[in-house]
């Protein structure tokens, strides 16, 4: 049973012809509206009666698409008759890069994102290089905050390659898809279900830059890579990052894409602002304590470092973070 | 954080006193109605929103109740933040006997029961006498069906114990529960996720027992006895369990319960009937193709036999047992 954003089928001749060759099929529209829980009845009946005289044990969804409808497939293959099979097609960068692999799959509850999901890894995710190409070229860009966290995370060769590089594009991506999955599943393996604590490692620079993506309604890969400065920025000022390591990542050309005219516009030292910024980082489920988290700073290329901070130590580097921007 | 069913708190002190030493509590009523996906929802939001301030490492569910509560509370544990820990308390003696063991947690969707769900295990089953006590004496005779089929499942000790036993009482129950336990976790150890279809066996004599139970909206114990009566005349016709293997089963005292006066009554030759059951095995979700599915017979004791048969061989069995009652 083929699940698929509507939207693929509305523009791609050829995903049509494709689509012919499921028996059965459920498109939806993607995006968070999807993933609300609120919906998730009325979605689970269609898909209950499409498959009610298909075998579960020969039950396989295919699920082509974005984030959210990654996140929504994989969790209904997960509970559909207890589990049947999956397999993911993601059709945008960011999915290609990071959601389809590592078995995460969610839904929203009351506006909280991802409150309910489980794990459950695909049996095989299919990387079509025409679907993914088929994006405006911009869109790339989006994947690439999760192209270097993996590189810094693991140093090495990867990031030889990649500080060589001088532009972000969709042919780029392309070529780095397999390091990079590769790179982030060797992490997941060794903690697939989040319970040792070293897939937390994989939230380099998405504390802060979740708060930028939920405050200011962000493309995530965007707000990622200004998560990714504010994260080794405070590195470096609590001298975890050395300056010879920073040098080595600010001298990559590739890195400026971590900035942008805006980002400094972001920051802010409003008590208003700084509020509501407190109530997204404690949201954040991660949190291991009522106020405390666990922070993923960088000691050199491929040297992360995790270590426990408060909301409000962040809250202050963020307010110190505006004041350097207004003196440089 | 504690699952409840209400009533407990409704009937029992020492209940109401042992809720207090939870931080976080949400009462449910139990029933059908608690597992449609269509209440889903309207609870995941009080349950999300009770536990904001918690920490998912930290959480862990009990969950008090019988069969409806286990598999709603054991479906939330599994999903709330991609699973937390799950205690089970099961407060009749069919929880306690099967459905609180092995894993399984359900959903129903526009009224077809366990179309969703989940394999999640407890950490913990805490059986309590005075909990399981404190029901109705006749209650205990539901679990009874759950305690001869694993017995016939495993033959050896357990069965010849049983074979003694005079009569089914709570008491008698109490006793057996840690090796009906212990016998079918055997069997769900071999397969705990269905895959290799070992732990189909725990399915003999509910095939037919589920249609019973849904036709005739009997309490599932009482069904399960007259599925496993079928499987075991069938058998027996078929030349698949001997005569000399019959008698053993049918001279055990406690054997008596499988059958019941209004039993006979039950089976049907009738057409409209026949066209109901005939829908409600194919709704029968192991089927493993259209019209066939497996169906356990039983060779001796502690020797079952899964053979794949047609629907329609199973209600021309149904018709062949009414018609030998009318002879009798």
């Amino acid at each position: 049973m083929l699940i698929y954003d509507k939207i693929l089928a509305k523009k791609s001749k050829a995903f049509r012809q494709w689509m012919k060759s499921f028996d059965l099929s459920y498109g939806v529209q993607a995006g968070e509206e999807l993933k609300a829980v609120e919906n998730f009845p009325k979605h689970i009946q269609h898909l209950v009666k499409l498959c009610e005289n298909t075998s579960s044990r020969r039950l396989t969804l295919v699920v082509a698409g974005g984030g959210s409808v990654g996140d929504f497939g994989g969790f209904v293959a997960s509970i559909l008759k207890r589990g049947v099979g999956l397999v993911h097609v993601p059709s945008t960068w960011l999915a290609a890069i990071d959601s389809a692999h590592g078995g995460k799959t969610a839904l929203n509850v009351a506006g909280s994102k991802n409150q309910i999901g489980t794990f459950y890894p695909a049996k095989q995710t299919v990387l079509v290089k025409d679907l993914l190409l088929a994006q405006p070229e911009e869109r790339s860009f989006e994947a690439f905050s999760e192209l270097i966290k993996i590189a810094l995370l693991e140093g090495g060769e990867f990031w030889r390659k990649l500080r060589a590089e001088k532009e972000v594009t969709s042919e780029m991506v392309w070529r780095y898809l397999p390091q990079a999955i590769a790179g982030k599943m060797r992490i997941v393996n060794k903690d697939p279900q989040e319970k040792s604590g070293h897939r937390h490692l994989l939230n380099f620079g998405h504390t802060v830059g979740h708060v930028f993506e939920a405050y200011y309604e962000l493309p995530h890969g965007i707000a990622i890579n200004y998560g990714l400065d504010f994260a080794l920025k405070w590195s470096a000022r609590q001298g975890i990052l050395s300056a010879k390591a920073e040098e080595e990542i600010r001298t990559a050309p590739v890195s400026a894409y971590l900035l942008s005219a805006e980002r400094d516009e972001l920051l802010s030292a409003r008590e208003s602002v700084l509020k509501k910024w407190n109530q997204l980082l404690l949201q954040d489920k991660k949190k291991n304590s009522s106020r405390r988290l666990r922070f993923i700073f960088m000691k050199k290329v491929g040297q992360p470092v995790i270590k426990e901070v408060s909301v409000d130590e962040i809250l202050m580097e963020l307010c110190r973070q505006k004041e350097d921007e207004l003196h440089d």
